[in-house]
């Protein structure tokens, strides 16, 4: 147990107000229902951003919140759904009067969490859409695929059609096309623990484990230890073959860190991905490499491939300014 | 072992390849020697900021390259100092014929190094400055002092001044009045590793290391596990008396993972050091939270306070956009 807490049961509530201490300007906390809000929200007429996520997994989600990107971010704990009604709560405070989108990664928990609080809001009168995030490769069946890296690109280019004053309907349809046009892949080569969260690790540590998610599951496959060239291949193929990507297909990739995986590493990653792609004929035109969706400590990292169209990279290149995405 | 690499002896390449791959517009890379340049270098008349340091620290010292901060890098192999000949060809590359100031941590190779490369700089008609950062409390004697979290306090005020157009004297004694004003301590709840770099791993990792320095060494003191509000007191007491610091002081603290320690807990120290600085009537008027200055996949950090006056605000305030700081 490596970890810098006081009583595991406080963690979460003292880093969110550790997290809005450190950006005075930018966010609001509200405990009891928890949730972390852009200060300057509720923004008349703007639709709304709202994602909630367990704890563990920071930046996200709570470090997108702010101008072009989130309204609102719900943490549960360690690894855990938010509640339904730390949603609802967000969804209040970020109303505009032009509605809300909860931006759900496809989990058991949270989706019926989700369900629930757009239930509640909208018998409030609070108009509610939903971005399913589903993007991982590694299970066949789409319906049960789990939602990676598409949610950090989603919430990006949803965000910055929502700053332009976009109606729900239209920033609701663009941040799913997104998740229709992204698939993700994760590795880890360890494992992560945290007081009464379910921890995967086994005795043998000596393999990869191939197509994990974040919430430090085993992998869909094992396999033994070898070159990161040939890693990002294994994860590479699946993704490229599942849309299906295409010769010519420009590309926004990203490479995040799992948590325990240094910096140095998820940059050597980029340049193998990188060469891999151009020998596929794609065109890399954007990317994001560093720890966005994290599993703790977790060694290991998941690559996201978007395949781009003018209007996503002219909402990417939008400014942002939030904790984790700053340009 | 838990990297994602190829070659041990090619991962320190790949990864500049690929960090100047995610920063096209921003960075250029040399190799051989190795070095990472501003793109739009040499600025003509401006005062040039250069640092070298070993790998395994990012994003120090290549992530924080850019205008507002340095003008080049010079990345060692893991853990270890640049050479000379990085150094002179950085300080060539940007020298705005306004002189080069060289921020190098007080570490034994890397000193001499950096006094070499002033001296064949210096010959070759470059006018060479150095700000020397030795910030770490947990060595008694000044002249022995560890460089740590001030390396990052000094980039960024010398390189706002150095922005502004202001001479090499005044940058540099900017420079070293940060590091004057500045205090750190390390602490690590573990170890990490890497091919034919030293590893101090024990086999009892039951107790907290206390004033670690930032290439994996045992702490100076060996604690049983406790709470973080501890910790804390333990790391900020010994910093305080130092300086010392005294109430009423205006402070800016920086909370820097190791590289294995999530952000979740980060943030969760900072709400710690912020409730203990309050504690001691000083203002915490601007702060940084993030994995700064790391030793690969460590878990554990750093806390550095710096005594702030109007100048080193503003100049903190100033705009900076490097891979690792932007706004």
């Amino acid at each position: 147990m490596n970890m810098l807490i006081n009583a595991p049961g406080d963690a979460v509530t003292e880093s969110l107000h550790g997290l809005a201490l450190s950006y005075p300007q930018l966010l609001r906390v509200h405990y009891q229902p928890d949730f972390i809000q852009r200060a300057d929200t509720p923004v008349p007429g703007k639709v709304a951003l709202v994602s909630g996520s367990g704890s563990g997994h920071e930046p996200l989600p709570t470090g997108f919140v702010g101008p072009g990107m989130l309204d609102a971010a719900c943490p549960g704990p360690v690894f855990t759904s938010p509640t339904p009604d730390q949603l609802v709560a967000a969804a209040h405070a970020v109303d505009g009067k032009a509605g809300v989108i909860f931006v759900v990664k496809n989990y058991g928990g949270g989706v019926m969490n989700a369900e629930i609080a757009a239930e509640l809001s909208d018998a409030e009168g609070i108009t509610v859409g939903t971005i399913l995030v589903n993007d991982d490769v590694t299970v066949s069946e789409a319906s049960n695929r789990r939602g990676m890296g598409a949610a950090v690109l989603a919430m990006k280019i949803a965000g910055a059609a929502a700053e332009e004053g976009r109606p729900l309907e239209e920033v609701m349809t663009l941040g799913r096309q997104v998740v229709a046009q992204t698939r993700s892949m994760g590795v880890a080569m360890g494992w992560c623990a945290w007081p009464n969260a379910r921890s995967a690790g086994r005795a043998d540590s000596n393999t990869i484990e191939l197509g994990v998610g974040i919430h430090g599951e085993p992998g869909r496959y094992q396999v033994a230890r070898c070159s990161v060239d040939e890693i990002v291949a294994m994860m590479v193929e699946p993704i490229l073959a599942d849309l299906p990507f295409q010769s010519g297909d420009r590309i926004l990739a990203l490479v995040s860190g799992l948590g325990g995986t240094p910096l140095l590493e998820l940059y050597l990653i980029f340049e193998s991905l990188h060469r891999l792609l151009r020998k596929h004929s794609m065109i890399v035109q954007r990317q994001l490499v560093g720890n966005l969706i994290t599993s703790l400590e977790r060694p290991g990292c998941s690559i996201t491939l978007l395949r781009l169209n003018d209007e996503f990279t002219a909402l990417w290149d939008a400014p942002v300014n939030t904790p984790a995405l700053h340009w």
